[in-house]
């Protein structure tokens, strides 16, 4: 379907927004008014601008506080009407939104609003343009859409339809059944918004935390799916109010966007209707209309954790205290290959940078050209990579916190990338060879952290690139403020992601750096191990054993063992988890867990012990 | 009365803590526990710290899910609290916080509570210590502080009183009738803190929102007088969870909260209790414990208005063109008087800085010694300033945006500190006497940007020192994000100060320069011979005067008038707002206003036009 986005959702002059809208790839746009009023364009230079463009301007937005009013008010509201409309012509845009009366209706009933809709149908008529009527969550006297739409069919004029804004609709938790009873050339318009789960005043919740779809919390497929399924043919339209978005970067904001229709679309065409109660509407489905996405498999896992080195060998002492061993060199790269078991490290001496950092995450996923074709379908840019043509195709792609995301696939039993490693230089066989091995058998997660006012891009990015979903969300209490988390898995939890907001603060992501934590089935014996091959683990305050035995009854052999060994508890219904922390290398560390049982999370209780923790030995370390 | 502080209200590590909240005069604090669990200090370090500091450990907090729980539970329970008696022992703390069980409760009825909360208190005298019981607004079975006190009365143990805590008491919007028929020494303590009105949930409004006294809405002067009325003696202590003052600078956050109970003592000092409907403890009105502050009156409004003049004669000229003379020279700095009609404006060449700022704003008042040794109380230090001995007492402090605040009184007529001043001089008359007056009268307002993470402590100081009252909050939709903004006034309006909160971007404040409105009683005089003295104002886009014409039928010649000389207009049911804007002189620009009738806005309206109208005019600048 045709796709719009009202200018409100992004920063920057009109003139920015429209290139931005149009960069992203958007067939069209609805103009918000005030962009115009702020503009120093005229209306005729903002129509040249988008047919330079190649957009069109699909809905002039909004018109308010019209209907439910005393005659003296009905009469300066036509006035104002045809003012738009007049405007409306020079702009050449057909449909004009109109929000249900909030401020001014003092009229109830609705005979009233009929008359009056009437009235400004046949002015719009005249003026050869039509009125898309929405309910708003907060209207006066109509605040449902299946009031709007009664309002719109007992005044039964053609220039008068109803505009469906999922916000306002979702938001009060209507019954969707209505939809299917709307004809859908009476839907003039389709305004899209997704938003998180709040329990705060529906006003506050529209104007404020708005987000993209696959960004909040609802079924937006199923919205898009009924509203096709009445018959509606128009543009799917995204009308997003969000603080964030307001001051973001209008081409990241706009691309982002983007995504989320494309990522709604395919979804809504997998969506399948409940029988509806009644259908008015002769449409059939029309799913035709609706665009797919080639699917992506990722649920076998990691495939490789890449590392930028930085300057000095601190990584290499890091991988082999954690028991990895260098087991090739790339042909052609200055990379090197450390293995364990089912964890691949890459060490890649050819990205500079002094800091030791996670560069990029290979994703083992069933069929690489169809996961790359749907990252681009998605408008991400394939990254730039030098091939040779004996190496893996290893399409790439940058995600929003600057990670790089890689595909590859599996190649028998070993990942159809090794070959590009040649055999370990014998001469480099580590002193540490004989030492206990440490046990780590694959990657239980990866935690990565998310500039603030990216957080919910990054989500829908990783969500919608790798078919992934949110687990869970939480805020840990950090020193220095709230960490906001959300976890996005694979079903068989192949892949756990975490991603970290860290406090609006500059620096703050220093404070935070990514982690990898790597899994073991006994975590004392591998903390012995590590202990002995050198390795120094975060050290845990003495007042969380002791609280530790006060909240959970472990008995004193258990809570002795793991003050011994430093390591962290937590509990669920489901099962238990044991972790440690490594110290930080540069700009990243380890954590090792042991997860018994079927439990599910990432042992939150204790994150401000460790967050603490770290800031103690960042502390020392300064004052050393 | 005593003061407090919950650990848990600001940030950084556990020492950090306890520093700033010495350093800002506290005389004790709540250790939260998690703040001692993430600690490397021991309990006997907490103890010897504390008291090396002058500190006092007034509670343990929070116990949780206690009450209400099958016998299996309470047995874990009990043996949880055990645990941390001991604890508190080795603290030397006598009193523990248990909150009202939200998560673990499933035997509802008072019977089973009062039964369980009386083994607790058993408990707890065996090992020296109380208990005081709070409600939580979102408890399970207990949710209001009169049911708390319900069973804390049938209970009848000496460890069991109640903790009062004024968020969970007037976010539910409870009945303080109450408070009156609790014996004093049955409130065993009592927690303050601010709320902005919100419809959120309250678990997030608390956990999230939660303001010192004074920077949100509630009538806390009010809460604290009920309680003190009651016999209470313990310390007033603040429980404060704010996502922006737990990543703020602990010293400053500490200051703040200081300043605040500073401020909340005074007002409970005066407030006047209604008649209560029952009292049956036989404590009479206590107001000696709380201790007042001196009074200021600064209902005289702006005294004078000191600029950074920064390189160049920017500032010089633009003075000239809105019609201010030079009027003197400080006898002994670098500074320069311009007056018109009352208003004064001194160019201090002293001050160094490349760009022209707003750098000080002096206040008249009845009394500066009374005004400065209000704000002393209120932790503020006065700036060290050179003074002469025939110089004027001319008392600042420093405000948290960094503007510089003094208080001046009047000599008879003048201003006490215009003898500073020598004559002009003459050789420096401007050609521009010959020119039209620009009719300016007074200071309207003055608009100060402030830093996102100090907003709620600038509200609480200038509030605090001046004895200003705050008249409204709104956001302003910039292109570069939402602008939030509090209006603080005097009660005659003598002195009105916006305070505008810019989106979370670095270089924000840039953006957003302050300005200093000025009045004049006919604002078309005012542009004909601002633009004939050369001054250059903001250009208003041509849209703008179809959209105010479509709005408000004023009649085309009005609109003609208004798009002539752009002036932006707004009305309410009070009266009319015309204004427009000079161009910024670095980081600040000018206003000029004309109100008729009782308008009392700010032209809030067409904010977004002037925004966006400055960020075209930074842009054509750059590109230029």
């Amino acid at each position: 379907m045709r796709s719009s986005i009202a200018t409100v959702c992004i920063s920057g002059s009109l003139g920015d927004k429209l290139t931005a809208i149009a960069d992203a790839g958007f067939d069209g746009y609805e103009l918000f008014e005030l962009d115009l009023v702020t503009s120093r364009l005229s209306p005729e230079e903002v129509v040249s601008r988008s047919a330079d463009l190649g957009l069109s301007i699909d809905l002039y937005q909004p018109f308010r506080d019209f209907e439910g009013v005393t005659s003296d008010t009905l009469a300066l509201n036509l006035r104002r009407a045809e003012h738009k409309f007049a405007l409306m012509n020079r702009l050449g845009i057909d449909t004009m939104l109109l929000c249900s009366n909030v401020g001014t209706a003092t009229l109830p009933g609705d005979a009233v609003a009929i008359d009056q809709l009437g009235a400004l149908a046949a002015l719009a008529e005249t003026n050869g343009v039509r009125i898309a009527y929405e309910a708003l969550a907060w209207g006066k006297f109509v605040s449902t859409y299946d009031h709007a739409w009664d309002l719109v069919k007992q005044v039964d004029h053609p220039a008068l339809g109803v505009c469906l804004d999922s916000f306002h609709i979702l938001s009060r938790g209507s019954d969707l059944e209505t939809i299917a009873t709307i004809p859908g050339e009476k839907i003039f318009f389709c305004q899209l918004a997704d938003a998180p789960l709040m329990n705060l005043d529906v006003l506050s919740w529209s104007r404020h935390y708005r987000l993209f779809p696959g960004e909040g919390s609802w079924d937006l497929a199923d919205f898009v799916a009924r509203i096709v399924h009445a018959g509606y043919q128009g543009p799917l339209s995204l009308e997003v109010f969000n603080d964030v978005f307001r001051q973001g970067d209008p081409w990241v904001t706009a691309r982002d966007a983007r995504r989320s229709l494309v990522v709604l679309e395919d979804a809504a065409r997998a969506a399948r209707l409940p029988a509806p109660a009644v259908v008015v509407s002769g449409a059939a489905p029309a799913p035709a209309l609706l665009t797919g996405l080639p699917a992506v498999d990722a649920s076998r896992g990691f495939s490789f954790i890449e590392l930028q080195p930085g300057a000095g060998t601190a990584v290499d002492v890091a991988l082999t205290q954690l028991g990895f061993t260098p087991r090739g060199r790339h042909q052609r790269k200055n990379a090197e290959l450390w293995s364990q078991n089912e964890v691949h490290v890459i060490v890649n001496h050819d990205l500079a940078g002094v800091q030791p950092r996670v560069a990029a995450l290979g994703f083992e996923v069933t069929d690489v050209q169809r996961a790359s074709a749907r990252a681009v379908a998605l408008r991400s840019h394939l990254l730039p990579r030098d091939r040779a043509t004996d190496e893996d195709v290893l399409d790439g792609i940058l995600a929003p916190d600057g990670t790089e995301v890689y595909f590859s696939e599996r190649d028998g039993e070993a990942p159809s990338w090794l070959g590009e490693f040649g055999p370990a230089d014998p001469a480099e066989a580590p002193a540490s060879a004989a030492l206990p091995p440490t046990g780590i058998t694959h990657v239980d997660h990866v935690a990565l952290v998310q500039p603030w006012q990216r957080a919910d891009e990054a989500v829908l990015f990783y969500q919608s690139i790798l078919g992934l979903v949110v687990s869970d969300g939480l805020d840990l209490a950090g020193e220095a403020g709230l960490v906001r988390s959300r976890s996005l898995v694979t079903a068989d939890r192949g892949i756990r992601l975490a991603l970290n907001v860290t406090p609006l603060q500059p620096g703050a992501t220093d404070v935070y750096p990514n982690h990898v934590a790597l899994h073991t089935d006994d975590l004392v014996a591998t903390v012995t191990a590590l202990r002995a091959r050198g390795a120094r683990l975060l050290p845990i305050p003495q007042n969380y054993y002791d609280d530790l035995d006060a909240r959970l009854d472990l008995g004193s052999e258990v809570i002795t063992t793991l003050r011994a060994h430093e390591i962290l508890f937590d509990r669920d219904e489901r099962g238990d988890f044991l972790h440690v922390y490594t110290m930080p290398v540069g700009q990243f560390f380890c954590e090792i867990v042991q997860r018994t049982g079927d439990y599910d999370g990432y042992g939150a209780a204790n994150a401000p012990v460790r967050l603490a923790a770290q800031r103690a030995e960042e502390r020392q370390h300064h004052t050393d």
